[in-house]
């Protein structure tokens, strides 16, 4: 049930993400977590700002937060930053 | 004076940063923020985070903004996020 409410930023186009955050804050959902890793944390942040000024202009950031995971990759383990902003209206 | 505790992120590579805001810390500097735009959006996450974990561990993210900045271009105006992240120790 949580876990519905998290939008996971990969390679799709930006607006395919706010699309998804509009559509579920418009079933009635007050809380949106966005996550992304890498390279894709300034997308997380155009998709919530674009979110935040085009579409829906009561959400507001409750909690930012910044971590670090280790991810396995083929030449063993590495760090990448990751991001997590939620949104609530 | 505030100016100083400013790091604009540019194409620098991460440890300039990184390097530059621990020297300000061990100045006596008890707040220093980052701030980028677009892609370099990510590169601020990294820059905070490898501060905060392998260098002073005592920092804290005591305030992350994120805006949009219009910008002029050659082709006009566009739109670009920003991220602000205000390190404390």
């Amino acid at each position: 049930m949580a876990e519905e409410n998290i939008i996971y930023v990969g390679k799709k186009p930006v607006m395919n993400y706010v699309l998804a955050i509009v559509t579920r804050f418009n079933n009635n959902n007050d809380h949106i977590t966005i996550k992304a890793r890498g390279k894709a944390i300034s997308k997380a942040v155009d998709i919530a700002e674009i979110t935040k000024h085009k579409f829906i202009k009561e959400v507001k950031y409750s909690k930012i937060n910044l971590s670090t995971e280790v991810v396995q990759g083929e030449r063993g383990e590495s760090n990448v930053s990751s991001i997590e902003i939620i949104l609530s209206r």
